[in-house]
């Protein structure tokens, strides 16, 4: 049988692992595939770059529109990024019936819908297991390996870059700004590095993951995302004494109000495997009612780890393109006409636990009154820590582990407790999750 | 579109957690299968506790011949296990056309060439995800998530008792016996816990895991063996002062000189997300060479854990039955005509590294015997500890850590070691893997 024709829009640093893993394992794949998979012809605007990596191998074109013109290409891979040509020529490509294999997480979480749609109208499949945590499997795992489920509730830590951040810090001591500069060293923070620490790359993978988790369409917009720019070095050593480690986590989650869809830093219960996953790499908890939980653990980003989920989506798309619609795995877990229109959640109404680090001045009276605050509010404690006051010093650290409440409820009483005379500084509020 | 009918042969533990899980999550799995699932027939020899649990929604025979003769039935559940009726059974059930979902690692480890075979003449799909890890989705993961990698080896905790009796050791500082009978007596270990503490249902997922990571034959017959009952409390201690715990791991290694497959506790750095992983859990660690490192963590056994995946596989089949066989996932990952007959080595031939422990005389040239005959064979002390011996005692502990080396070698160092007189008992040895 002819190979499958692939044409490649951008051939950076996913696009060349993926035409070098490729080649180099050509013939393990083809014996899994049943067909030979071949990159024939890849659009870059640098061509020379582009014609250096593949060394003649195959056709290099400046004009992606050349590769969708080609009538022997059967699926396209999109490696461009960005919302704005990507999406454009994705859905040109659908439109001249080719297959895409993306890792444009940022396209998908905020056009998912319109390209989905277009796909499904024109019986083309768009692939994205490179999305979502890099080289982890865990869409083909939500997707395919816990359809038995009804899935509860999914916690990921899916951005390397604040996870290598968050391990410099704990690991050294550092504070955010220390930690940041050596990841940039490192070359595991960009030059901007905003989309990472902001939280916005781990949301939109937390929104591709809802949609499949609970078949609701993309909602990227009502996420709620925090990053991790204001955690200071104390509070990771505060939650280290109460048993816990800080990490970013994208959660998302079926409540009985709606879905839950934010990415912020939470302190986790330091024995969970999550909380000891460092460094750069990635993990996807999953809990379900049949199977429990599940755990999915790799390399989030880089060349050949997200390389690995192009070329599995590639073996798909070539076992199945051929075949009739409903022999293939809808695009968001569930069939098109059987999507949810379930709304996700604000986040003031959002349950959770917290750690709160609030600066007061050491004197009779004080805890009694925040003591008094969340009580009337209805809020338990469930751990404290106050810092003994330095000699001479005036003012000390009230550490606080609260109970679940209701993310609104709390805001009103962190105001309320703010504005007291004996609160010397802004208070730090930190999520919890237990993860159990 | 009408309903799948599935038939299932035995309703004990894992039956009725499909039947339940089937019957709750009806509707969610409609969703995605695009399609009604239904059990519409189920056999066992105990009629009455079958009756009980399936109340009337579907008909109950004792004769599981007659639900293979039904040809209303497009899938059959084979839960019986053993190598016996259930194997006669199920290439009847292949032969009448009918595709079969198994958990029975037993049966296609010993006969799984034969079974896949025969599927393959017929045209329809063996499925068993719930063979291996339970409920983790660890053969769609292998099969079809890593299909771009060059898999290089895999090693998993993949018996949930004998990693209960291991925690139990480690936590509690029991010895063998008496962590069994704790297992016993919380339903983690069954009355005859023979094949689990042996290393045998290791073994059995291990050599699934081996055939589909590597595109071989299933070669239970050529898996090394061993269990968990000669390990001492003292040696869980030991290697914990030396940064490792020792774990029951199923191993499979692709080496130039042939395939690994290996069952045995062994000891792994404490720092290692698997070397975590408590209590019934299981884990399965991949090496491959485009992600890296991929973990898989979650329920190894029970009712639903282990429906989970069974009916992952009926949702698989209920997708692709009706497609042409190029459109399916190949049963051993690689095509059936791509298969390689590389053998699996024999245990000598295995390359690893070791963890000694030897109960020697408490006197002078007693280090220096020991530390030549391991230098005459080349091989090198990574680490050693002598326990000081107490006040009176003639004996003393030392326990060493190896570089790699072949196990022969080794085999031959330790019987030269073993007939020293001043070594005064059995020679403990425990394989150490950096899982690295």
């Amino acid at each position: 049988m002819k190979p499958v024709q692939v044409g490649l829009l951008g051939i950076g640093t996913v696009g060349s692992g993926v035409f070098n893993v490729l080649s180099r394992n050509q013939e393990e794949i083809q014996r899994r595939a049943g067909r030979g998979i071949e990159i024939t012809m890849v659009a870059d605007l640098d061509t020379a770059r582009a014609e250096a990596i593949v060394g003649g191998r195959c056709k290099v074109v400046k004009d992606a529109r050349e590769v969708l013109a080609n009538p022997d290409i059967d699926i396209v891979i999109e490696l461009i990024g960005g919302y704005g040509i990507a999406r454009q020529l994705m859905l040109e490509a659908i439109d001249r019936g080719k297959h895409v294999v993306t890792a444009n997480k940022a396209l998908l979480a905020v056009h998912g819908t319109e390209i989905f749609e277009a796909a499904h109208r024109k019986g083309v499949m768009v692939a994205f297991e490179a999305a979502v945590a890099g080289g982890i499997p865990i869409i083909k795992a939500l997707r395919e390996g816990l359809t038995a489920n009804r899935i509860e509730w999914i916690a990921g830590i899916i951005n390397g870059t604040t996870n290598f951040i968050l391990s410099e810090m704990r690991d050294k001591g550092l504070d955010f700004d220390a930690a940041l500069k050596d990841a940039q060293k490192l070359g595991y923070a960009e030059a901007d590095p905003t989309f990472d620490i902001e939280g916005v790359d781990a949301a939109h993978k937390a929104t591709i993951m809802s949609a499949i988790a609970f078949g609701i369409r993309v909602q990227f917009d009502k996420a709620y995302v925090e990053g991790i720019t204001k955690l200071a070095a104390q509070d990771i050593r505060y939650a280290e004494q109460l048993g816990y480690r800080i990490k970013l986590l994208g959660i998302t989650k079926r409540t009985d109000q709606g879905i839950e869809l934010r990415v912020h830093p939470a302190l986790v219960p330091a024995r969970r495997l999550i909380a000891n996953v460092e460094g750069a790499m990635n993990a996807v908890l999953v809990q379900a009612d049949a199977v429990g939980t599940t755990l999915y653990y790799g390399k989030g980003a880089g060349s050949e780890p997200t390389a690995s989920a192009v070329i599995a989506d590639l073996v798909d798309i070539t076992r199945l393109h051929t075949a009739d619609a409903a022999h293939r795995v809808p695009h968001l877990a569930f069939q098109p006409d059987q999507m949810s229109d379930q709304q996700v959640l604000p986040m003031s109404e959002v349950v959770t636990s917290y750690y709160l680090r609030v600066r007061v001045a050491d004197q009779a009276g004080v805890l009694a009154k925040i003591a008094g605050l969340l009580a009337n509010a209805g809020i338990s404690i469930d751990a404290m820590i106050q810092r003994e006051a330095g000699e001479g010093e005036k003012q000390t650290d009230l550490i606080l582990l609260t109970h679940t409440v209701r993310e609104g409820t709390m805001n009103e009483v962190l105001a309320q407790m703010q504005a007291l005379p004996t609160v010397l500084a802004p208070i730090t509020r930190i999520r919890k999750e237990e993860l159990a």
